[in-house]
C-alpha cells in the first residue's frame, strides 16, 4: 500500500501528488484543474468547516448566501480591484444548448447570447458591495458580519490538487463596519481566529503578518495573513484578512447615516480560507507513511483490526473490538473496526498508516486472553500494550497527546529552518534548501522584485510581532527598522 | 410592520413575495434569476441541512464534491437524458478577460475561447458517473453511497424567490449499486427519508408516490417524489429520488465483476432536495402576520421583550429576561433578548410575528413583581400569564406542541381540501379552488395531456400507498385500477 507512494526526499512534489490520490483525498476531474473530493477528504474538509463556522460564529459572524455569477461591468468598479486581481476567470456568455442539426450532439444556441457576460465569481467582494448598498442606511444597520461558504473560480494555469485548482471551496467573509478602527479591528480579529484555528485545529503554527504593498489582495488597504511552514521548507499562505478600507463602499456608492446625521462611506473588510488549508494539513504533517492527521481533523480516531485465525476467533476479536468502540464512543471518540476478510492485516495497517488514522488497536488471541491491546500511534509510529480496562481514558489522553505533539514537531521544524540572515549572498546560497529568512529589507517594491527575480523567494510577511531592530537592507544596505520575512512559497 | 405585507387572501402569490422579503429570508440579486439568501432565511437553510445531513449519515451516505462545470460533450451522452433535460444552461465559453482598448472597463479576450464549452451543472449525474468508472471494478467497491452539497445552475426563464431560481442550493445524492433490487431499495428509502423529513421537521404533510412516464426526471427508469399541499391548495414537488436502471452506467460504461466473476453494468440512483424547500416551508405555515416556523427549524425559538419605563425598569426587567434566557438554554432552547431601545414594544412583537418565532415572551413591571411572564404563541397567536418557576419546562413541552400543532395543521387542510372525483365537468369545476383530487386516470400520455392543456392540472403522483380499486378514466372511460393524485403544481 505505502509502498504506492513515493519517498518524501525522493520526490516531495511527488510525494504530496501520491499521497492525495493513494490517501482518497482528491483526484483530477475530467475538467481541466477541477478536482474531485473523495469522501475521505471531504470528511476531513467538513471537520476543517465546523471547527471554524462555530469560531465565526462565536465571534458573531451569520451564514448567507450571494450568486454565483457577477455582471462583467461590476469588476470595472473597483479601480484596483480589476488592475491587480487575475483576469483569468470563467466566463458564462450563453444561456442555451440545442441538438445539433446533424442530431449526434448537442450545440451552443448563438442565438441565446446574454446581452452582458457573467462571471464565475473568483471572489465576491462587487457582488456583495452590490447588495449590502441596498442594506445599509444607518449607522444602526451596522456592522454586518456575514460570511459564505461558496465554490469560486480562477482559470489557473497550472494546477495542482488542493494547493492551486481552477475550482476550490472557501468561505470568504464580508464586513461592513461604521468607523476606520472597527474595520481594522475585525480584520485582525479575524487573521487571529485563522491563526487559532492553524495552531490548535491543524497543528500548524504560523506567522502572522502584513503583506508588503506588491502582495496586497486588489482593492485592499491592507492585508494580513498567516504563513505556515512546509516540511520541504517553503511557505504556504494559509489564510488572508483585508482591510479594504472605503474602496468598495465608494465603487459601489455605499454610505450610511452617522449617529451624528452625516452621510459618510462604510468601512470593510474581507478574509478567507479555502481548501488549500488541505493541502497545507498534508504536507505539514505527512510523512513517507502516508498522511499524519491530528485528532481534532481526523474523521475516523481510532481503527482496531482483529488478529485471527478462522471464524470462532474473528468472531471473538471483533466482540472486543465492539467493547472498545462502546467505550470510546461515550467519550467521542470514532471507531471503526476494520474487519474485512479479503486483506492481511500488514495490509490493513499500511492502509490505516496511509489514511493518518492517528491510533491503531490490534487485537489477537493472546491480547484476547490479557485483556489486553496493542497499540500504535500514527504520529510517531511507536507500539505499546495497554490493558482494555480504561483504554477509554488512555486513549482520550492520547489523542489529546498527539494533537499537542504533532504541533510541537511542526513548531520544532520551523524554528530549526527560521534564521536571521544579513548577507545577501548567503541568503542566494541558503534560500534553495528552503526556510524562512529573516532579513532587512528597505521597504520598496523595487528591492523585493529583484529579490524574487533572482531567487524565486518573496516576501511572506511583515511579522506583526516583530520587534523593531535598525538595520540595513540586505541588498541596497539602505536603512530598515525591522526584519520580514522571505521564503519561497507555494 | 406585517402591514407591509399583503393578505393572503388577497393576493397569495404577492403575499409570498412579499413575506420572502419582508422576513429578511431572500431578495433578488443584480444577476437576473439569482438570489441572495439573507443571513436569517440561510440559518434557517442551515438547520434544513443539518438534520438531512444527519439523516443521510445515519442511512450510510458520505458526502463528497464533484466539479461545477461539465463538459458540453457529456450531456449527448445519454440519450434520454440530453432529450428530455432542459437545454437552458449556463455556458462558459471563454476563461479569460482583459482590458478594453478605451481603458473604461474590461472585456472577453476573444483569444481565450475554450476548445468544448463548459456547462455549469444543472446536475451533476454525468460528470459523477463518468468519476464512477474509475471506482469501480469489482462488487466490493459498491455500493457507493455519496451524496454532495452544492449549486446547480438552470436558466429559468421565470423565476421566484426560492422556487424556482436560476441558481440554487441543493443536495445530490447518486449511489451505485452491484443489483437492481438494491438500487430500486434505495431509491425507495431515500424517497422515505425525505417524507420523514418533511413530517417531523418542517411540519408538512407529503404524499409519497410515483411519477406518471411524461413527468419523470430524464434518464430515469422510475422517479418517486413527495407532493405537499400549500395554502393555496396547489401542490408543491418537495423532494424526488429516481432509480436510473443502468442508463447512467451505459453511458459512461460503467462495470464490475461480481461475485461470479461475470462482468455487469452497475445500477444507479440519484435524489434531491433544494432551497425549494425554504418555498414550501413558507407557504405551507405562514398567515397574514408573517411566517409561521416549525420549531425544529427555528433559528430563534423564544424572543423575550422587555416592557418598561426609563433605564431602571429595563435593567430590571433585562436581568429577569437573562435568567430566564439561561434557563432556556440548558434545555438547548435558543433565546433572543430585544432590548432595542428605539422600537416600541408594538413594533417589535410585529416584527416577530413577521419573522415566525414560536415564542414571544413579555416582561413588564407587573410581571416582574408577580415572577411571571406574558407568554404569546406564534403559531395560534393565544397569549396566557406563565410563572417563571417551572418555565423551561414548561417552553419545552410548549416547543414540541407547537411543532406538532404545526403538523396537524397542514394535515387538516390537506385533508379537507383532498377529494375523490369521477366526473371530468365536475374536475374542471373544482380545479379552479385548488386541491388535490384522487381520479382515475387511463395510464396514457394522451390523456394526462389532455388535462394538462384543459386544466393545467398535473399528475402530481401515482401514490405508493394507493388502494387497488377497479374504475373508469374520469376522461376517456378506459379502465384503471387505481386513482391518481391530479392538481395544479408550483
Amino acid at each position: 500500500m505505502a509502498k504506492e507512494v513515493i519517498n518524501r526526499e525522493e520526490n516531495y512534489s511527488q510525494w504530496y501528488n501520491n499521497l492525495v490520490v493513494k490517501a482518497d483525498l482528491a483526484e483530477n476531474s475530467a475538467v481541466r484543474g477541477c478536482m474531485v473530493i473523495k469522501p475521505y477528504g471531504y470528511a476531513i474538509w467538513e471537520k476543517i468547516q465546523a471547527a471554524l463556522d462555530k469560531m465565526f460564529k462565536d465571534t458573531g459572524h451569520v451564514n448567507a448566501y450571494f450568486p454565483l455569477f457577477i455582471p462583467k461591468s461590476f469588476f470595472s468598479k473597483e479601480a484596483s480591484h480589476v488592475e491587480g486581481f487575475a483576469k483569468e476567470c470563467a466566463v458564462v456568455t450563453h444561456y442555451r444548448l440545442k441538438n445539433s442539426a446533424d442530431g449526434t450532439g448537442v450545440i451552443v444556441d448563438p442565438d441565446a447570447k446574454l446581452e452582458e457576460e457573467l462571471i464565475v465569481r473568483p471572489t465576491s467582494e462587487t457582488i456583495i458591495w452590490n447588495t449590502y448598498k441596498n442594506w445599509i442606511q444607518s449607522y444602526r444597520d451596522l456592522p454586518i458580519l456575514c460570511n459564505q461558504w461558496a465554490n469560486v473560480v480562477r482559470w489557473e494555469m497550472r494546477t495542482r490538487l488542493f494547493l492551486r485548482t481552477t475550482e476550490f471551496l472557501w468561505q470568504e467573509g464580508h464586513t461592513a463596519h461604521a468607523s476606520k478602527q472597527e474595520a481594522i479591528d475585525e480584520a485582525e480579529k479575524m487573521i487571529n481566529v485563522y491563526a487559532d484555528f492553524a495552531k490548535n485545529y491543524m497543528g500548524i503554527p504560523v506567522i502572522i503578518g502584513k503583506k508588503s504593498e506588491s502582495e496586497r489582495f486588489a482593492g485592499a488597504v491592507d492585508t494580513y495573513c498567516i504563513e505556515a511552514m512546509m516540511q520541504d521548507g517553503k511557505a504556504l499562505q494559509a489564510g488572508t484578512s483585508h482591510f479594504l478600507g472605503q474602496n468598495f463602499a465608494k465603487a459601489f456608492d455605499v454610505k450610511y447615516t452617522s449617529k451624528d446625521g452625516n452621510l459618510e462611506y462604510v468601512w470593510a473588510t474581507s478574509w478567507g480560507v479555502s481548501t488549500r488549508l488541505m493541502g497545507a494539513l498534508i504536507m505539514a504533517h505527512s510523512d513517507n507513511n502516508g498522511l499524519v492527521l491530528p485528532p481534532k481533523l481526523a474523521p475516523v480516531h481510532v481503527v482496531i483490526v482483529p488478529i485471527y485465525k478462522g471464524d470462532d476467533e474473528l468472531k471473538q476479536m471483533c466482540e472486543r473490538a465492539e467493547q472498545i468502540k462502546k467505550l470510546l464512543a461515550a467519550k467521542n471518540i470514532v471507531v471503526k473496526i476494520d474487519d474485512r476478510d479479503n486483506v492481511r492485516s500488514g495490509f490493513k495497517f499500511a492502509e490505516h498508516e496511509l489514511k493518518g488514522i492517528p491510533v491503531r488497536l490490534a487485537i489477537g488471541p493472546r491480547d484476547y486472553a490479557n485483556n489486553t491491546v496493542e497499540l500504535a500511534r500514527r504520529d510517531t509510529l511507536e507500539k505499546c500494550v495497554v490493558p482494555v480496562a480504561g483504554i477509554d481514558e488512555y486513549i482520550s489522553k492520547l489523542l489529546d497527546e498527539i494533537q499537542n505533539n504533532i504541533l510541537a514537531k511542526a513548531l520544532k521544524f520551523r524554528q530549526q529552518n527560521t534564521i536571521k540572515i544579513d548577507s545577501y549572498d548567503e541568503f542566494k546560497e541558503k534560500i534553495e534548501t528552503g526556510g524562512f529568512f529573516l532579513a532587512h529589507w528597505d521597504g520598496t517594491p523595487e528591492t523585493e522584485a529583484k529579490i524574487k527575480e533572482e531567487t524565486k523567494a518573496t516576501i511572506r510577511c511583515i511579522p506583526l510581532d516583530a520587534e523593531v531592530e535598525e538595520g540595513k537592507c540586505m541588498v541596497t544596505g539602505k536603512p530598515s527598522k525591522q526584519r520580514v520575512i522571505f521564503a519561497r512559497a507555494y
